[in-house]
């Protein structure tokens, strides 16, 4: 098992408002965990490209996967990322525009892909993602063929170089704009579940399963970290 | 002016599921005003690296800003960047693991930044980002100082290539598996904002303004696009 030497590289170090920043483990797992959503980086033919997936974590090691042609997939196998999640949790209203600024959690992790090629090993990774989502629901599912799995390109970063960033609570102004009489506060911002959709095309004697009407957003996946 | 030519270039073309490319500048700039959180992609010695930040559009060019002493700011200042912006509008649950998907807004932006040194004109547009979010707030505001206009840098870029890609709707299985007795649907998740939470140094003589009472996520913008 590799030591967790999350502030040990230079570039994984919070550089401004160093006071937000956080190192520990348990912190960074629990914002991968809160929000599938990534923003993946890779540097093709010396010009950055960032591209949104989903990643789940299974843990020291972050996942994502998509279409064997995809772009992103193919050029950023065994290659350096650099991979984001952030969560916008609230707009911050100072006393100056100077001292606006927004509440959230991310975290940034650095470090070269590794690309899963067996396909035993794809279909177990990817049944975690779907069970980490939806539990109970992968071996309900119509199963994966091999032609589908052969499709599919599943990559892996380790979480060794690491930073989370954190700002929560209210505004800090000045000391002395306290006294002025302007409103000041925090819009908190929530990603929540609506009402699920079925499809319209179910079969009339579907029912439809818990781990869509228990279904919860950032908490359910909180609470398992 | 220049010619908006979105799709001109090879790099800013949507190459996977090609079907949810979009190029048109009014839905581009739907996105864009949709949702503030933006992540950045540049190259640092070599190496990718990605930082989220909020972004806010004037015509046809996007803004981001921070502290002078950024690593982010100081080293995309004059440099090629990509600028992505992503809502996940839902997770998409089909027959099969395969094609589980999900709903999605986003826009890629390529190019270089230009970096806006005039105080004068910097204090413009952060005017118009404070406004886009909350109308009216700019002017109740303890104005900015030299110095904190000179401790903040701003980052543009122009929309020049571009692309936007979305999915929506129900999921699309196998036409075989329709047969199968497996719920399918979509959960969709929203941003949405919650209760303002007052700063309790507050001066008691304050109201809370019609910017912070009637503050709406997305829509608003939407509407002003």
């Amino acid at each position: 098992m590799s030591t967790f030497r999350s502030a040990s590289t230079k570039r994984a170090q919070v550089k401004r408002a160093h006071e937000r920043g956080h190192y520990d483990r348990s912190t960074i797992n629990q914002i991968l965990d809160a929000c599938p959503l990534c923003h993946v980086a890779y540097v093709l033919d010396g010009a950055p490209i960032v591209t949104p997936t989903l990643q789940w974590r299974e843990g020291d090691r972050v996942y994502w996967h998509g279409s064997s042609a995809s772009r992103m997939l193919r050029t950023a196998a065994d290659q350096e990322v650099c991979l984001a999640v952030t969560m916008l949790d609230g707009l911050v209203l100072a006393r100056s525009a100077f001292d606006h600024s927004a509440n959230y959690r991310s975290v940034m992790l650095f470090g070269r892909t590794e690309i899963i090629v067996d396909p035993d090993e794809k279909a177990a990774h990817l049944q975690v993602f779907v069970e980490s989502l939806f539990p109970g629901r992968w071996n309900a599912l119509r199963p994966m063929t091999d032609q589908e799995l052969k499709a599919t390109t599943l990559l892996s970063l380790t979480i060794d170089e690491a930073s989370a960033k954190i700002r929560s609570g209210p505004p800090q102004d000045n000391e002395a704009d306290y006294q002025l009489p302007i409103w000041a506060g925090v819009i908190p911002l929530e990603m929540r579940p609506l009402t699920a959709v079925p499809d319209p095309r179910n079969r009339e004697d579907v029912l439809q399963p818990e781990h869509v009407s228990l279904f919860q957003w950032d908490g359910h996946q909180l609470s398992s970290a």
